[in-house]
């Protein structure tokens, strides 16, 4: 269903040859209207690839008429003929379509400091634009895969309107944001102002509590585009909640194909002084190599949870500290709970739960555990 | 040669049944004086295993008559019943030489969370009693090996006294402190103020800048004593400068032989507005998973390099860094400079230079590559 759930929307994706492999590797969203109200999050990497400059500019003015996608090549790092690569992308766009190249974002992803095949992108664009559709959304998702094994799609329904969604990512997996590209789309009828606050509270709860594997990205980016066809003003509320399930939906698929994973893995942190700490402690436990190895090996080994959470500045005495893994409380006050043995760890899904036991704050953040595969495609060749 | 390299020092190291295999897990390292000054530094983590939590208050008096050490099991995470174990420890040993249990210092390596076996640790101390000895010194660093594949000593000398160590870790090696523990030795007639100075320094600029694996020990311990057996003052900056060269070698012997690793890895950050921004920039490259497995690899990413940058605060401008792996400059003012290929990985030792052009301070932190022995060391069973 992907972003052509919504009404307004048409998409396309195309092999351009960007990619060695000749598959798809371009993507085109076009908002076909009514109105064009857009919002954006980026990475918070200081490091910024050039598409993620040029797209915070168009952003910053809150319409966006279409999205080009390109998988193959970051375009980071790239020095000023990079971001040239990204404006002559824009304005080929924006020529295909008859508006100014200032309405059209650019999302790359693939290897940082390659230059991309210019004219292999510039003539992509228009194969693109000419096979723009409704039904195209899958194609599109298709087309934006680097190392993902399957494309990512979510839809959210209100009344008389929907959002949906479309992401990848697989490896450099980490806060703000988790490596991705993401455009969400909606028919309903909401200001660039709306769009912005429901997609940072939702990218906040969402694609920032992903951490597969701790390695923030160049290239992440996070587009929420309105089309007002539906002709429906939603309420602001349940439009929120709508955005949040389909960022929910993806961030959770992100974390289901990560690179080389064979364990989803949330880590739940209760009774945290505040919100704050219960991410501060929970992304500890998250990024700790040590602990997503004994998860790997289906160890419920609690004592790597606590030396993560020995190494925050959270609020908690480390002699009254709860774990539980997969629901057994293996660590009751700091110290060996109930036999380890009775967690079963065989299952692809695992919980690791820390109750701080100093106040009522919670929060998840998700996780993978670390592999030998890992290793591999990250070792194997460049990506 | 180890701590009894220094005179006034006797050491021992036993099989006392802790560890499951029958080796050595027992040592005793004891200064026969005349004086018993020293000083220790210990994890800055906030979970800490009951022998750092009772060698802190011996170390706060500066007096150390001996030092028990086993492997087998970190005693850590193990409530009221693990302080006992250590306290009932040093007390058998402060018996067995005729002190106060409040002049031994404890360490303790091995599985987090699990008790001790108290009475093969008691008969341990008693056995190694007996067997002291002024060239115990390599039986006692055998004794102190988990993971490790050989031990880890040195010695340097100065005008009629000397500095002696030994160490152990191979996991879980991070900053504050890297994850071990070390034992230093000296016949220089030393204060235990001049030794905490010499020893904070050292430790700051070589253990402290080890990050093998980005996790943090329960159990680190350094300590430094000194017998003022030579019966010679040292001067300062020497002494300084010998214990700084014990902790360096010490410090390169654990990378060298950190687990599963197959590459030793010196991240130098050059041209830093500070010190501070130099080692915050190095630690933030070589705890870059993914950096890590390309390095595995033998290929000079240098995209990880920069985006492992651009997730610090350190001052720099991400379009004015340059990037040298073994000495080629593949990244040039942020974007790509000499071709990838000029640059040899096939050694074991692999430098990744960093030129922030910010300023005229630099730092160096050593770490290792990330490979599927690492994961399958830490996955098979618990440690």
């Amino acid at each position: 269903m992907s972003v052509t759930a919504p009404r307004g929307f048409t998409a396309a994706g195309v092999a351009a040859g960007i990619k060695d492999s000749g598959g798809p590797d371009l993507a085109l969203v076009v908002n076909e209207g009514p109105i064009r109200a857009a919002a954006g999050v980026f990475t918070t990497n200081r490091v910024q690839a050039a598409p993620v400059r040029w797209s915070r500019e168009v952003l910053a003015r809150g319409r966006v008429r279409a999205v080009v996608l390109n998988s193959g090549g970051a375009n980071a790092c790239t020095g000023p003929g990079g971001a040239e690569d990204t404006r002559d992308t824009a304005g080929r766009a924006a020529s295909a379509l008859g508006c100014p190249a200032s309405e059209v974002a650019v999302c790359s992803t693939g290897l940082i400091g390659v230059r991309l095949p210019r004219e292999a992108v510039l003539t992509g664009v228009d194969a693109a634009a000419a096979v723009l559709s409704r039904d195209g959304g899958e194609a599109a998702a298709r087309a934006v895969m680097t190392t993902d094994t399957v494309p990512k799609t979510a839809v959210a329904e209100g009344p008389g309107w929907r959002v949906g969604g479309m992401a990848k990512g697989a490896g450099m997996l980490a806060p703000g944001l988790a490596t991705m590209l993401a455009v969400l789309t909606t028919d309903a009828e909401v200001s660039p102002g709306e769009l912005d606050a429901a997609l940072r509270e939702a990218v906040r709860l969402t694609f920032d509590r992903v951490d597969s594997d701790g390695c923030m990205s160049t290239n992440d980016t996070v587009l929420l585009l309105a089309s007002g066809a539906s002709g429906r003003v939603p309420e602001p509320g349940a439009f929120a909640a709508a955005v949040h399930r389909v960022c929910q939906d993806l961030a959770r698929q992100l974390v289901a194909d990560a690179e080389g994973a064979s364990k989803e893995i949330a880590v739940e942190v209760v009774g945290a002084a505040s919100e704050e700490d219960a991410v501060l402690a929970a992304r500890a436990v998250a990024r700790s190599n040590l602990l997503k190895c004994a998860l790997h090996g289906e160890d419920p080994n609690w004592g790597r949870v606590l030396s993560a959470l020995g190494t925050t500045e959270a609020d908690f005495d480390p002699d009254r500290v709860d774990v539980a893994v997969c629901g057994v409380w293996v660590c009751r006050d700091g110290a060996a709970g109930e036999p380890r043995e009775k967690a079963d760890l065989t299952g692809r899904r695992l919980t690791v739960t820390v109750d701080l036991r100093a106040g009522e704050n919670s929060a998840v953040v998700w996780t993978n555990d670390l592999t030998a595969a890992y290793v591999h495609e990250n070792s194997a060749y460049s990506s």
